[in-house]
C-alpha cells in the first residue's frame, strides 16, 4: 500500500523516519501489508536527503495517482492544506493530518467529504502530540456520556507557568527561556495568547458533544497578564495556575467552552502536569475522571500519532469509520459568563480594612489570601462558587478595590 | 444485534446498566445497529430485577442460539469461564471479558481460537477498569516499540498505602478502612499480596511485547511488609512507595517483569495517583512517556470498558481484528535480580558509626536518610544503581544491620 506526505518539516519527516525505523513491528502487529511512502510533497529541495528520491513539488501528481491511497498533511496552515485535503478527499484518498488549525477551521466540512466519498479522514495527531487522545474518546468512550474536558494543551505555555511556579522566573524572563530551548517561536503570539490551545479545545468539544466548535465562538485569553504575586498567592490557596482549555455539555443542549488561565488543586493530575507536558481530563458519566498525559508536541511523539492514524486507514481502506460530528447549531456555545465557578481576585487597596469590610457586605464570604512579603498595597482573596456574570457584578461594586487580575478556579 | 451476558455481579449489571442508559448515544456514535442483550446467565435468581425475563440458567441456551453474535463474560473466576468462552469462540462468537484472571492465565490459547474462527475476544475491562489502556495500546501505540511499561495497577493496595502516607496510618488500619469502604475483600490476599496487579502486569506484558507472560514466572511481592518507617524514611528521600507492575524489553529479547512495592519520585505522575486510582504508564521509543490515569474498578467504569468492547466487535462482526500476541518461548521471563535500580534499605543497627564504616567500605556511596523521630536502632540509606543481584551480595555482606526491608526504586 502506498502513501504520500505532504510537507516535509518536522512532523512530516518524523512521520517517514518513524514508518521506515519501526517498519516491521508496524507491518506485523498491524495492517499485514506493505506501507511505503511513494511521494513527499515539498516545495523546498532537500539536498542529498535519503528520501531525496521520493520528492516532488506538484500536488496534481499525487492527486492523480491511484496506488496513492492514504496523504499524509503536515503541512499546517489553512491554505493550501485545505483544497489539497478536499481535493484527495474528493478523489477518493484518506487523509490524515496533525493540522489543527485546519480541523478547528474545517473540520465538519472535512469530515462529511470523507463520509461522502466513503474514505477516512483522522486527526489523532492534531491534539496532545504523542498522547492517544481522539481515538479513545471515539472508541474506549463511546458507552460514556462525556459531561465534560479539559486539558494542558499547549506546551509552551506550560512550560512558562511551570517555571514561573517553580523558578520564580518573571513571564519574560521564562518566554525567553522558552523560546531558547526552542520551546516557543520567535513569534509567540499563537501559544501565549491562547489561539493554540483554542483550536485543540475546539476539536476535543466538536468530538465529545457532537457539533463543530468554532474557534472564533470560544473566549480565549492567554497567560501574558498573570505575575509572580498571583502564583504566589494561588501557591498559597494550595493550588497552581495552568492555561486550560475546557469544554462542558449544558443542560440545554448547548456547550460552555473556553480557554483561560485556570487553578488546579494541587494533588490533582492536572498540577503535576509540568514543563512542556500536556494532560487532558475526560468526565464520562461511566467512567469518572480519566485523565491522558504526555508529550503534546515534538518531532517524534506526534509522528507517532500519525503513523498510527496512517495504520487506521490502511486497516480500513474502503470502510468508512463511524466517526465525525454535525455541523454547530446557531448559538450553540454559550456565553461563558454564564458558567459557574469560584474566581480568585487581586487587587490594589489603599484601606485595607475598609475593602474587606466593602467586600463582606458585597460579594459576602470570601477566604483572603497572604504570603511572605506580599504588598501592602495588594489582597487577594477567593469568592465562593457562583455564576460568573453575577459574582463579577459584585466584585465590581466594590469601590474600594481595583482588580488586576481575576482567574477561574476548577475542581478539576 | 443481540448480546448474551454471563454472570450477573457487579460488572454484568453494570453491562446492562450502561447499555441501557446511554443506549441512543451508543447506537448513534457507534454501531448504527441496535445492541439488544437477549440473555443473562446466572445462576442465581434476581426476583422483581427489570431484567428478570432475560435471566438463564443453561449455557447451552446461549451456546446454541445463532442470533447471539457477542458474548459477555463477567463471571470471574478460571472455571467455568475458561470453557463456556472456548465454546463460544468456536461457535462463531464474539467474546468480551472483564476476567483478568482467565486473560492472564489462558490469554494466548483464546485469541489464538479467536483468529481460527474469524471472531474477537476483547478485554480491555481486565485492566484499569475505565481506563482505556488495552486499545491504545494496541492501536495509538502502534507505531512505537513500547521499551517499558508500568502501572499502579491495583486500587485497593493503592488506597491502603495512601493512607499510610498521608494519614500515618498503619497497614492494619489502613486494610480495615478498606474493608470498611467495600474497596477490599475479606479475604484480602489476592490484593495485598499483589496476585490481581501481577495478572494485570502479565496481560499489558503479553500486548506490549508480543509473547504471553503467565503470572507463575512474574515475581510478585506485595505490601503487608511496609511500615509507617518505610513510609517516613521515603518521604525524606522526596518519594512515595507504590505497589508497581512492571515490565520491560530486554536486549536479549526476553523481558524483565515483576510486581513490587517500589519507590516512584515526587512530582511523577505515578506519584500523584492516589487512592483507589490507577495509573499506567507507557513508555514508547517515539511517544516518549505516556500516562493513563483512572478509576481502576468499580461497577460503572469497568462496565463502560466493557460495552467499549461489545460496541468494537458489533463493528467488526465477521472480520477478526489484528489484535494478540503469540506464546511464551522457554524463560521469556528473566530473573528480576538481573535488572538495575537503586535500592532502598532500612535495616536495625547497633552501633551506627561502625555500621557505615562498613556500609562505605562494601557497598560504597549510598544516601542516607532520617526523618524526625526516627529510632536510634535503625538506619535507612539508598544506594546507586545497580544490577539487583550484585548489589544484594554487597548488602549481604554488610555483617553489623540486619535488613528490614528492601524497596526498588524508580525512574518514572
Amino acid at each position: 500500500m502506498y502513501t504520500a506526505v505532504m510537507g516535509y518539516g518536522t512532523v512530516g519527516s518524523g512521520v517517514v523516519e518513524v514508518l521506515t525505523k519501526n517498519h516491521d513491528s508496524i507491518v506485523k502487529r498491524s495492517t499485514q501489508n506493505e506501507l511505503e511512502v511513494k511521494y513527499i510533497l515539498d516545495l523546498r529541495d532537500f539536498p542529498g536527503d535519503p528520501n531525496e528520491d521520493k520528492m516532488i513539488k506538484d500536488f496534481n501528481i499525487i492527486l492523480n495517482d491511484d496506488d496513492i491511497k492514504i496523504v499524509v498533511e503536515t503541512m499546517g496552515g489553512l491554505h493550501p492544506a485545505f483544497e489539497f485535503v478536499s481535493s484527495c478527499l474528493k478523489a477518493g484518498k484518506s487523509v490524515v493530518t496533525s493540522n489543527k488549525e485546519l480541523v478547528a477551521a474545517k473540520g465538519y466540512e472535512l469530515l462529511s467529504l470523507a463520509a461522502e466519498n466513503n474514505v477516512n479522514f483522522l486527526f489523532e495527531a492534531s491534539v496532545g502530540g504523542g498522547i492517544p487522545i481522539i481515538r479513545p474518546i471515539s472508541q474506549c468512550l463511546a458507552a460514556n456520556e462525556i459531561d465534560e474536558i479539559a486539558g494542558i494543551l499547549n506546551g509552551t505555555t506550560n512550560f512558562i507557568l511551570t517555571m514561573m511556579i517553580e523558578k520564580n522566573m518573571s513571564f519574560e524572563e521564562a518566554l525567553k527561556l522558552a523560546q531558547d530551548n526552542g520551546y516557543a517561536e520567535k513569534d509567540p503570539t499563537a501559544d501565549i495568547e491562547g489561539h493554540d490551545a483554542c483550536r485543540k479545545i475546539c476539536i476535543l468539544a466538536s468530538l465529545c458533544f457532537g457539533r463543530h466548535v468554532y474557534p472564533d465562538s470560544v473566549y480565549t485569553e492567554g497567560i501574558t497578564k498573570i505575575t509572580l504575586e498571583d502564583v504566589a498567592f494561588v501557591n498559597a490557596f494550595g493550588g497552581v495556575i495552568k492555561l486550560l482549555g475546557r469544554a462542558k455539555r449544558m443542560e440545554n443542549g448547548k456547550i460552555f467552552a473556553a480557554v483561560t488561565p485556570a487553578i488546579v488543586l494541587n494533588g490533582s493530575q492536572l498540577a503535576s502536569a509540568n514543563d512542556v507536558f500536556n494532560a487532558i481530563l475526560v468526565r464520562g458519566d461511566a467512567t469518572g475522571d480519566v485523565v491522558f498525559y504526555g508529550k503534546g508536541a515534538g518531532k517524534l511523539p506526534t509522528a507517532s500519532a500519525v503513523v498510527a492514524d496512517i495504520i487506521d486507514c490502511a486497516r480500513n481502506i474502503g470502510r468508512k469509520k463511524p466517526f465525525g460530528w454535525g455541523e454547530a447549531t446557531e448559538n450553540y456555545v454559550v456565553d461563558y459568563k454564564t458558567a459557574e465557578n469560584p474566581l480568585y481576585i487581586r487587587a490594589e487597596v489603599t484601606d485595607r480594612d475598609k475593602a474587606k469590610a466593602e467586600i463582606g457586605e458585597k460579594i459576602g464570604n470570601v477566604k483572603y489570601l497572604t504570603f511572605d512579603g506580599c504588598s501592602e498595597n495588594e489582597i487577594a482573596f477567593v469568592t465562593e462558587n457562583g455564576v460568573e456574570a453575577e459574582l463579577l457584578e459584585k466584585i465590581g461594586s466594590v469601590e474600594s478595590i481595583s482588580v488586576k487580575s481575576l482567574i477561574r478556579i476548577t475542581d478539576y
